[in-house]
């Protein structure tokens, strides 16, 4: 069975600490927004896609414990939080998003002069319910579409040897995963004939997380640190670079993990094709290009610690970045649950 | 004052044990070739002039203590045991070369009927000796030579910031360094305005090397992590990347540690020059080119743990090459003692 990052059943939500992995397997319980900020901020869940989940579900557990004196009680509080939630980590867009979504959902719910203060808050919650399935769906989806785009660079081969950084799982996503998704994809159709991932520095989830998810479903692949890469595809063909997104541009520009715009440097190098598999509301057209991305820049203890273990030289600054900008000429596709597109084509696209 | 990473006076041969660095400051005594060896093989020691000149002095201090029938005896005994240094770290260049040289002058003083064997035996141990002094010499001469070279290309600045990889310092070299020599005189001329040095995994000796003899010696310097090296050169003006190199082909295709190639490519794309500074000694001209570097692959254990702290995944495949190659057209110049040389002019020079 596939790893399960999220555990939810109404009024009940539980979060594997990824922070423990691989050496743990323990779940946290999460029963208020304020739990639910923490565990983002924390990085206990990370990904794009399982921050927004993980935010919105610990929302929809919290007000089914609560009583509202009105709708607009309940409107108000939920607006509230949720743009509280938005502050728990500044550069995926997608807890943004589905913030933007379910307030004008929770607009509409209020105005509706039929429904009940209960009737209200089940709709709503019901409505955060549904982004749990619709993850998966769309992630199958993503699979289903990069596993089409590999195979159509190369029509002669039918095994394909994949390199992806960081984590776009199970544990990045409410299952199944982007990025990840494609190589499960590739590999149920029996087309996979070797997987590489990355460590991926300070933080290793390619070592701690997808390392993890790879020899969990029993899936062909090798670790390589994050200095390997060009030497990797130097002397090992490898088919194509998949890799998540925290945030795409409407020009293409797209932010993800720290050391992906690198990678996408060298896969142009080597003429390796690079592409970026995330959800369609990763894309966020509000946004021109990577320059307007903002970047969080993490404390420095990541980079000189491995759990309490300092592996840096007392005194020594660092500079810790937790993601960059890959510019969209380095991307030959994005790969969502609606198609493959080229960066050029997004801004022609309508939105949502 | 520097770093000391060998104390040797003779007969007692002292090295730092680079392993416990930055946690703990602590000297192994070398008695015989055998520890020598070991402090090599171990990576207690490491970097390719270094590792020479502590195999040399291991004979060294063996070859004191004993007692020899014949000078042939012990012309025999100096040639076993160079040829076993020789196996403790196949890529480097440096030691090979040393036993090489110090063969041959063993051959030179056996034949020389005038000697007494104890006169050999004392000839022989001055000239390991002054192997020591040489090198600082040497790596004070790269020094010079790269600021220069550095300075040229850019005739309207006077402060540069500097890329380098991996440790080449104090604790490479018998002191000063190499690509940090380079550093040490631009810093020392007041024209550094900042060096960056990348963590340089899986073994850390940019973290824990590089980083506690840049703060040891107050030269303003930034740690990052391997993967941040585009970003830096995209929104930071690097000057120049300075590495080291383990051994250059005469084609000028240079072998250095893992990720040295890629940041090379990435120079290119950002247009940033990209050079070896390295001992002339570092020039093999019995290889032609990169494609007959012999590449060490190390244990899976340096990737998965930190010390004793698994960071990897259990189960998880591992590829652990220690070194890769450099083609030399990625390669602006050759920094050594004697000057620098583009790769080209590599094959025209008359050797030693």
């Amino acid at each position: 069975m596939t790893l399960q990052s999220i555990r939810y059943a109404k009024g009940n939500l539980e979060v594997l600490d990824q922070l423990l992995l691989p050496a743990q397997c323990k779940y946290l319980q999460v029963k208020t927004v304020e739990d639910g900020w923490k565990v983002i901020n924390k990085m206990q869940v990370r990904g794009a896609p399982a921050i927004a989940i993980v935010g919105c579900l610990s929302l929809a557990v919290q007000i089914n414990e609560e009583k509202f004196e009105s709708k607009k009680a309940l409107r108000q509080e939920i607006e509230g939080r949720l743009n509280y939630l938005v502050s728990s980590r500044p550069t995926a867009v997608n807890m943004k998003l589905a913030a933007d979504d379910l307030i004008q959902f929770a607009n509409i719910l209020c105005d509706d002069e039929s429904l009940t203060i209960e009737t209200m808050k089940q709709r709503f919650i019901t409505r955060i319910e549904d982004m749990l399935d619709r993850d998966i769906a769309d992630n199958k989806a993503i699979g289903m579409y990069g596993e089409k785009e590999i195979i159509s660079q190369y029509p002669k081969e039918n095994q394909f040897r994949i390199l992806t950084h960081c984590n776009t799982g199970s544990l990045a996503t409410a299952g199944y995963g982007t990025a990840l998704g494609v190589i499960r994809t590739l590999h149920s159709s029996q087309k996979l004939e070797h997987v590489y991932c990355t460590e991926t520095r300070p933080y290793n989830q390619g070592a701690r997380l997808t390392a993890y998810e790879l020899v969990h479903d029993k899936i062909p692949a090798t670790l390589i640190v994050d200095s390997m890469v060009a030497t990797l595809m130097k002397q090992r063909r490898i088919s194509a670079v998949v890799v998540g997104a925290d945030r795409v541009a409407s020009n293409g520009d797209t932010a993800n993990k720290i050391g992906t715009y690198q990678i996408a440097v060298l896969a142009k190098h080597h003429n390796v094709p690079f592409y970026i598999a995330a959800p369609f509301t990763s894309i966020d057209m509000n946004i021109v290009s990577g320059d307007y991305i903002k970047i969080e820049e993490r404390p420095d203890r990541e980079m000189t610690h491995v759990g309490d273990h300092r592996i840096a030289a007392q005194g020594i600054a660092c500079w810790n970045p937790a993601f960059d900008v890959t510019p969209a000429d380095l991307i030959a596709g994005i790969i969502t649950e609606k198609g493959v597109f080229r960066p050029a084509e997004l801004a022609t696209l309508e939105y949502h």
